[in-house]
């Protein structure tokens, strides 16, 4: 289900996006995008980092995100497993979040991504195994 | 450094906790145990589960305490990976959190978890390797 | 499907088991329990130690055993995801590995073990997802 | 240490490569390409498939070669962790696998890799953090 341009600011209002500073800004064909302007509430034990769950989290909802697009209507995903890597300190302002489908078969998808700071330093890498459902989403 | 109980009132009160609803039971000798009651806001996108994220940062923020609670004054940890599985949907309203070291070199630290819901139902487990770092911690 | 313990000797006569080193001891009720006496041939690139992957297939084979013990006969199991932490160096002349499964659904089934030396030092723990399948075994 | 091509033939005559039917041929500057003709006796149980392992085993060297080519003489790599995911079935007679680093701090060494099949079917996926040690390395 391509995500269209005008339905990102619906999306983006949801409580979870709002409470953590997360973005989506582009799903499409088995990609998706996000960016992170991290609350300081979530800047915690570092007060210039972002909790490494944030990024998870940033990481997790890109990842479907990705899935989402290529599903039909109906159908949504849930995240079995997430394996992630934090290779550098997060001190950056703002993060971006790329992320992609590897591989589809009918009921599961395995998907990686990655997290990079404003200069472009790998913050965050990982790689998930989501499973396709067909519990319709509630955006 | 053990946590002594009178702490734990300082650290529960962290905005990040106070932001998904975690509080740290206990921490002592390279086990913990946290609690999640988690706030509406972080319930999303289905409004009775917290997103995958935030047992990810109940996860990884109780592995912390668990190696915490055997590093000398001054000592910190940092996630340098961590590996999650979600067994079953997170549907309780109230979830534990229970996670110990399985091993401790000099600078790494190896250390398991668990998550489950009011039914004792497996919601999350994982398996995580930490850095030891010399950067004190803020609380 | 039990694994009975006249079964085991034809299980252990593989071509796999017979390169590697490998005994399958018990399979029951969802758990499984195995051995490594590592062949020279597959010590490298330090001869007093199996090779990582050599551990990593006496962890995943015998987590394959603890879900067999618990299915149907004519099903089977493929791993979708297995994470493996190494936190020592693997200089035992012999190891022992315990799996056991975590959660079952339909299709998949959630499994973690560990492996330990002769002095019982823990030298390599993971977990994983397998996807439950109609093909038959071969053995 | 730059691998030179006059190396891989004595490099990859060791025990472990004959045994499993893996070749190294380049490792360069942060990157590794290898292959796997899998013999017979290590695809089990499934007579058209190597092991899980043996795929497992042909990353995780891969991508140790990776960063063996960016380390200085005398040091050496050794694998803290590593996650693997299978996509699909490894039916193919003959496997490539590529690996490359992510990020290298001083002891630590994040890095993925993939390998596919003949018809470049993506079989197997994964990421690892290694740690870098002082001890010479024997080939």
């Amino acid at each position: 289900m391509e995500i269209a341009v005008g339905d990102l600011e619906k999306i983006n209002a949801n409580s979870l996006y709002q409470t953590l500073g997360i973005q989506l800004k582009k799903a499409s064909q088995g990609k998706a995008r996000s960016s992170l302007h991290p609350r300081s509430e979530v800047c915690w034990p570092f007060s210039t980092q972002p909790h490494g769950g944030v990024l998870f989290t940033l990481l997790d909802t890109t990842m479907a995100w990705a899935i989402f697009s290529e599903l039909p209507e109906g159908s949504n995903c849930t995240t079995i497993h997430l394996s992630i890597q934090y290779p550098a300190p997060a001190t950056s302002e703002v993060f971006q979040c790329e992320t992609h489908i590897q591989h589809r078969t009918g009921r599961l998808c395995f998907v990686n991504g990655k997290i990079v700071g404003l200069d472009q330093e790998l913050v965050a890498t990982g790689e998930a195994v989501f499973r396709i459902i067909q519990t319709p989403p509630i955006f």
